[in-house]
């Protein structure tokens, strides 16, 4: 097709730059079927990424105030560095001795309370809470795990059936309970007030049942919830009860682990909990396919003897290496320092839109993680609709964010960790700009 | 602690290089408990990698016979400077356009036949069985996997069920049926010859329990089974019963493609099957954690849009670049052709050790993968012992190989595919030498 015959703008520029959003789109859907779904009505075609910046194929340069996964910045250069270095060096798996795997680990438990004494490593979140759900059922002799009522937790099969925000509240097998998520917000907050009191309704359904209870699973920032941080108290308490109940406590800090709340590593020290199993995964390498598990070590002592767990390429010296890049770039910037102040300014910002903007309902935050709630009146499909536009506008206007929540109005913003002062500006005259044209 | 006080020599070579085995050991029992378990009675402590080579901490080198991982060679040049120049430039998901992921899945579905449309990317093997059962469960509406009796498909919690040579028989839900594998050598290869016989009996089975079939899984070398490649009629037939009770065909190829079988790509293509989901995993990155499943465009219509898919770090950028390269390596080394010609020529020297030793009961390979079945006239804990004995005594020697089979009496040796003839030689001398000292 010759340039001169294309109707649009955008595709002309696209056709120079090699390839149209359309064309991919069209290839997508042939080469890789249904199942990938491109974020916004405008896709966007990226080629290049560096600290808290993306480019697209026609150079534009977009803020990212999404990606967690890149935390210490995309393509953060100590972290390729470790990578490649490790990767032209040595790349075998766990069955033969190696120093940096121990060295990692030790870095690791050493951000962690001292009863969290073993990690055990996979390639992904998903493949670590599918690990801990079997440890947790392993262990407690039950089978009945706890989980919000739009919480997200993976995409093997034992943890879709975990996770309603992807298969709908149906699709959760019986023996396990959803309990409403803590929302801080709605009803004035009374989900998050009676937290407690569910999971112990949830744990008296179960024995009425007789449902074992094996597990308390959440994600330590409510993420795809609509991204809530409630009572430490309340926590602590339904924490409480499922160990009384004989059931493991487990705390999902895929989404909230490695600085990202601004008061230290790990988003359930912010409640005071101390989980037996802790997942991590996406922030954990920068990008790189890592995932871990850090448990209670007796949970794991029989469960090592009589089962076993290998994963091929889970810790492997490459995992090594770029792990303890990610966790010294952390430290070395001062990244939760950053989320700390640098959120609490962004946070302070978005409040303001707030004042300005009656759509604006709430704004939640912990260090870099925010959830601004939008409504319309008590029209929740407007809403929804709203934030959608909102996303899209933003998008336009060069900076990325997301959506969340059951009721799909609520936006996601979690910028990666070197997110600046002047970053956070653009963020909030962009959103101001987005949301005025409502 | 001084060196002279270490009363062994290889204590004492170790504290040279910085760690002993001993200490390692301690330190990985402490840090990363029960599950992670050293190859060889006397563990290798591992600092570098290149083409067919290992180098332990003392700079002793191993000829790998063993890792299938490595596929392309140890820290190959080409896929290392593929990782780091994309993990440099973006490293992002597939929520985003990308023209990489699409060059790849494009050359990765090039080498399949034409019916196999769509990849799917996982980041491991594990992923990739797991993907596959529930794409297999949704499609067919059936819940019911027919898998071979001491296979092997995965450590998430649905592929570890079915893998009863990590759980057992016992830990396999009552759903699925677990068939004889088809071993071509014990009993004069009846469970070979009846395997078409024995698959249908399965789905009788479950028709008679009300179950549903979903999937015939098989591993197309039966790694975990003892290494067998049974008679291509009779898989063709196993296939057909279960496609005619509403089934689904998956070859699990994470051990036997990417070439390692000599005749081409994949292992089912030796059977003359056309599998309806083929799923990839270890050699496909050359340590790079990555997995795939490929599919049946019309099996993920309707589950790509009721319930999607989506892996944070499945096919990023620097996973398809990695991806790439590896199979621009196979095909500009013709390491196809090598696994056939230079396995040819291995298997003759193997074969010739079955004539000097009583001890070696059968040889059965395709390309690059090779079970050496060892007896002591019937006994088979004497054999397993053996086995073990052999296994060690090659890696005291200098050669890295392994052992499966539900007896524990097979050598399992799956080299590196640019192995070349003088590696094969030095490969059955130093078996020869360990089969000699019995």
């Amino acid at each position: 097709m010759l340039v001169s015959q294309s109707p649009h703008a955008n595709a002309l520029a696209d056709a120079d730059a090699g390839t149209s959003p359309q064309a991919l789109l069209e290839r997508r859907a042939r080469l890789l079927g249904p199942t990938y779904r491109a974020f916004y009505r405008n896709p966007i075609h990226l080629v290049r990424g560096s600290g808290v910046w993306l480019y697209d194929a026609q150079g534009r340069k977009f803020l990212d105030a999404y990606n967690n996964v890149a935390s210490v910045g995309h393509c953060h250069p100590r972290v390729v560095e470790a990578l490649s270095g490790q990767a032209a060096t040595l790349n075998t798996h766990t069955r033969y001795l190696s120093d940096i795997i121990l060295d990692y680990a030790e870095k690791l438990l050493g951000t962690c309370p001292a009863h969290l004494g073993h990690a055990m490593f996979t390639c992904t979140g998903s493949e670590a809470n599918d690990l801990a759900i079997r440890i947790a059922q392993y262990s407690s002799g039950g089978t009945g795990v706890i989980i919000t009522d739009f919480a997200y937790h993976g995409a093997t099969i034992a943890t879709a059936q975990l996770s309603p925000a992807a298969v709908g509240e149906k699709a959760v097998p019986a023996q396990h309970r959803i309990v409403a998520a803590p929302d801080t917000f709605r009803d004035h907050g009374r989900a998050a007030r009676d937290f407690a009191k569910n999971v112990a309704a949830a744990i008296d359904d179960m024995h009425a049942r007789n449902v074992r209870p094996a597990a308390l699973l959440l994600d330590s920032a409510f993420s795809s919830d609509g991204i809530f941080f409630p009572d430490a108290a309340v926590m602590r308490e339904a924490a409480d009860h499922v160990r009384k109940a004989g059931g493991i406590v487990i705390s999902d800090e895929v989404q909230s682990g490695f600085g990202r709340l601004g008061q230290g590593m790990w988003g359930f020290a912010n409640y005071g909990i101390e989980p037996d199993i802790v997942t991590l995964g996406k922030p954990i390498g920068d990008g790189h396919p890592m995932g871990a598990v850090l448990v209670r070590p007796r949970l794991v002592a029989s469960f090592g003897s009589n089962t076993g767990y290998f994963n091929t390429f889970g810790g492997n010296p490459v995992a090594a290496a770029v792990g303890i890049a990610v966790l010294e770039v952390i430290e070395s910037e001062g990244l939760i320092e950053n989320a700390r102040t640098v959120g609490a300014y962004t946070a302070e910002l978005l409040r303001t839109l707030k004042g300005r903007h009656g759509m604006v309902a709430d704004v939640r935050h912990n260090g870099f993680y925010f959830g601004v709630e939008l409504t319309a009146q008590g029209d929740e499909a407007l809403a929804a609709t709203k934030t959608s536009a909102v996303v899209e506008a933003m998008r336009e206007d060069g900076v990325l964010i997301s959506s969340c929540g059951p009721r799909g109005n609520v936006l996601k913003i979690r910028p990666p960790l070197p997110f600046a002062r002047d970053n956070a500006e653009q963020l909030a005259e962009t959103l101001d700009r987005a949301l005025s044209n409502w």
